[in-house]
């Protein structure tokens, strides 16, 4: 197995980090993670787009083109031989004494790997359950940092109530779930918090919102109550990973009728037919 | 130079970090900073003791006693021979495949090493600039965890703004700085927030609100308002490294006489007499 370290693919236990990274230190980078359907890397550009982002708002210059990072990520994946799996790849300021302020120079750090990833074909089918929790993070989700501790936290306590993704709430509003965007059916209606600096702007969100206009289904990008959601007719989160997964029992009530519903399963279909035409137009 | 490496003393440069380390990734861990003054660590019982709470509060249940933890950081400093300088101490969670949850025994992480302190005279002497910044921080800041960005960003504000020191407002209310806690005197009384959720329990801060009490002066752990702090007689910030520092400057604007006041001064010295007392019952 083969890592990506600043552009060298070198062996998995040949990769180490120093002490001193600031990102170790302060969480002081940030990361995206990419899904490989049949060795192709689904909505690199977007990704890759993001990370240059996220790395923007917090003042890291990275150093290579947006071209070489999706060059470096395919050769990654190309020797690992993956074909349905992930990528994960961060990058932290760099190494320096220990201190909050950073000088000019530093050298970030870039890591890369795969992973395989179990597509979670049972869940999509059946729904999962949610709890829901307080929004206890910090105010500029919108980057995609390594700071998620608090993200830790509430996904433990859903997964140690037998939940499969905690719901986050900051005062009466649904924010978005510990690891996705979550969204609410009301009266035929997709609801889902606006991209600000509340939530993360999920790459698989933005796909979903381009299929629920591209299937006719009504969308709101508005803010959903605590209120509206626990009387939602549907609830779904989406994220790299899960892809889109009915959330069917809410704090141990059931969602609409119990099961995954039909604005649920269009929209996943819709989004299984993206991924085969992403790995069709390929090839 | 030695670095304690989960209770083993290794070279430096033999010390690394997992790719997949916990705290690498989610920056999911806790910390200390402890001064070293004559080769004693000055209150190692209180951050040694504040290490285990932070641990506790994110489910961290830390592999050794808090006496074999002190016992090794005094191994520590004595190794690597310090006299004045101060010893950084971080845990995190273990290393495991990324997902935000995480199984039972996982093994924590800890490394600390030791590290040059040069005492800041000329700022204690004359005081420093400091700006006021939103505090966007999450809202568990009494958890000393690895989640630093927000501090760090807030921090390069503020020393590209060619000041030491940022601090932090939300809600109009100060909470504290960057990597400080903040103090306003207004009508000789010190007022600083009380020790809850929105602000870290520093050490120092303890230490300074015995001395505020044996040194006869009024204390009130009521919040500051923004408005307050701007027409306070005196501020002062303090932690671990910088001790006692008055404020003198603050956007721009002098405090008060735009010199270190009379009630930061008198606390400044009961500091100084408080550590010479240490390293003289250490011996």
């Amino acid at each position: 197995m083969k890592i990506l370290v600043n552009g060298q693919l070198v062996e998995r236990n040949e990769a180490s980090i120093d002490v001193e990274d600031r990102g170790y230190q302060f969480g002081d980078g940030i990361y995206e993670v990419i899904r490989v359907y049949k060795g192709i890397l689904f909505g690199l550009r977007e990704h890759a787009e993001r990370l240059f982002r996220s790395a923007a708002e917090i003042g890291i210059s990275l150093p290579f083109s947006l071209e070489d990072l999706e060059w470096d990520l395919q050769k990654l994946v190309q020797e690992n031989a993956v074909s349905d799996g992930a990528v994960y790849i961060q990058t932290t300021r760099g190494v320096a004494p220990r201190k909050h302020q950073y000088e000019a120079g530093l050298e970030p750090q870039t890591t890369a790997y795969t992973f395989s990833v179990k597509k979670p074909e049972q869940e999509q089918a059946y729904g999962v359950s949610a709890i829901t929790d307080e929004d206890l993070r910090w105010l500029r989700c919108d980057i995609k940092s390594l700071n998620l501790l608090y993200n830790v936290m509430a996904k433990q306590k859903a997964y140690e109530a037998g939940a499969f993704e905690g719901i986050l709430i900051r005062d009466g509003i649904v924010t978005e779930g510990t690891s996705s965007n979550v969204y609410a059916v009301l009266n035929g209606t997709v609801r889902t918090h606006p991209a600000n600096r509340m939530i993360l702007n999920g790459i698989t969100r933005k796909n979903i919102l381009d299929l629920i206009v591209k299937n006719g289904i009504e969308l709101d990008e508005k803010p959903v109550t605590e209120e509206e959601l626990r009387q939602a007719d549907e609830i779904f989160i989406s994220s790299t990973t899960a892809e889109i997964i009915s959330v069917v029992t809410l704090d141990g009530k059931s969602v609409g009728s119990g099961v995954p519903g039909p604005v649920t399963k269009q929209l996943q279909a819709a989004f299984q037919e993206c991924i085969q035409q992403a790995a069709r137009v390929s090839f």
